[in-house]
């Protein structure tokens, strides 16, 4: 049996209950130690992809290795389908299922990416997508590269933290408000405050390059990977389409120019992208073809954005 | 039970088999004749549409009355449910579907829009779509207004056949192809064959200001009755996904052009166009939930192919 995104007559209410634990620089459990974890993570999801790129700004790679499910999973977990023979090579494992029951026999909720796993006894440790980037940054100092930027600049904390809730709320989860409406009226409630938001958006990037400024922040690393899978799923899939991103002149440059940026856009597969909302997504669509539009060109587009 | 517009691993093949009389103006059964004939239309059907703006166009307004079926029809018919009391004011019915039975009782096929319908006998002549259009032009011509447009030229009949019978095949059903292909190897030949004829007619009309040259003929109505469908439906529910319309410089500036023009932007309803794609085919568009996007601002938008 298929599951079921959309739930008649109501509005999409995202699980929030994530794994709390974290793995931290004081922690006795889960300290940060080089080679001790595994984040498994997919190029598909748009929650793991937060963790591939930050891991990637930070230059995390040889103290953090990374397992990459693909595209589609069936109603039971995200499977290691791309690897040889199916199975992860360090984990071992065919279904990240299994190492949410390592750690809990009878877990039950969604088996989600991005999880951090502990490599010795092959058990998840969190599931919490927003707090694993943010302990990737403030935790995992000591292994930052040199040149890694400051994703969390202290001086617009306070502000960021509001961008963040709102492109979160709006945008992030705003889209799959859309999709997953299960009445017109809910619909028509969640396209109104999605582009609301986007319409904030095009006003806020007009003269800033940045989210919050000048540099690239975690702000930004969350913002794009909604922006990037916009009119490649979410316009046509989740109905998203008062308009493309590409349509948005301020937006859609924004959207190029940080897809430009090493450790972002080379984390983006439009293939597995639009497999993954088009295959899983029976009761959105049940035919389950991946449509081969849109032309991938534009994001390799000049963005002019250099210029503020 | 809901009809099914996929049908699994095959491709997409219209039936063509429509009731083949003619009302001509040699006919003994259906002669042309003011006042006896209805045109039963639908706003939302590409194929009603044709005749609609082909009735403005010449207009036949005062000698050939029309019905308009609402956007959505049950498994049995398309319905007068937009008229008072759900009932053709002329016909007394409240489906489509009592005409075809008036004239044939155990009519097989379906019940579509355009249908030609005998008042005194309230029974379907043809719903042959393109025969309609054809003998409005040939059949009703001492009934045309004196101004009405040569839509049939002598002088370039030959290459117009050849014109609307690529634009048929490779758009007016090249975009259903797309959408109610059986599998992912159907959908993707669709996709191609569609978009090399997009590019075909971007080509065209670089400098054509219309398909056969200075004048709209009926090889225009052909095509624009499919391409003011395109973003609004064809782009997301079929997965037509390429570009849009309006990211096509030249096919879009001639279907603003052409919408711009007296007798076919007036008879677009971009309301009823979604509502009737997005209701009707529940196994495309399970949830039933009709897209508020895209704008619609940009079809008055100025074209400057007066230049041409």
């Amino acid at each position: 049996m298929s599951p079921s995104y959309v739930e008649q007559d109501s509005a999409f209410d995202r699980d929030m209950n994530y794994i709390p634990d974290r793995i931290t620089r004081d922690s006795t459990q889960w300290p940060v130690q080089p080679g001790r974890y595994r984040l498994v993570a997919a190029r598909a999801c748009p929650w793991a992809n937060r963790a591939i790129i930050v891991r990637d700004l930070l230059g995390l790679q040889d103290v953090l290795s990374m397992g990459l499910c693909g595209p589609t999973h069936d109603v039971r977990s995200w499977t290691f389908d791309l690897d040889p023979g199916g199975v992860d090579p360090v984990l071992g494992y065919e279904r990240l299922q299994q190492a949410y029951f390592a750690r809990f026999p009878d877990y039950p909720r969604g088996i989600t990416v991005p999880a951090m796993v502990d490599v010795p006894s092959k058990a998840v440790v969190t599931n919490d997508f927003a707090q694993i980037t943010q302990d990737l940054f403030f935790e995992w100092r000591d292994f930052h590269r040199p040149d890694a930027p400051d994703l969390w600049p202290d001086d617009c904390r306070e502000e960021m933290e509001q961008v963040m809730q709102r492109v979160f709320t709006e945008v992030n989860n705003g889209v799959y408000r859309c999709g997953f409406a299960g009445s017109q009226e809910a619909y028509d409630e969640a396209y109104q405050r999605l582009f609301t938001a986007l319409d904030w958006l095009e006003e806020r990037l007009a003269d800033r390059r940045y989210l919050m400024g000048g540099s690239i922040t975690e702000a930004d690393v969350r913002l794009f990977t909604t922006l990037a899978r916009f009119d490649a799923v979410y316009h046509g899939h989740f109905k998203c389409n008062r308009n493309k991103l590409s349509e948005m002149p301020v937006l859609g440059a924004y959207a190029r120019d940080v897809y430009q940026t090493p450790g972002f856009g080379d984390t983006i597969d439009f293939a597995q992208i639009k497999r993954h909302y088009y295959v899983v997504h029976t009761d959105v669509n049940p035919s389950g073809i991946v449509p081969r539009g849109p032309l991938e060109d534009w994001w390799r587009t000049p963005h002019g954005r250099d210029r503020l």
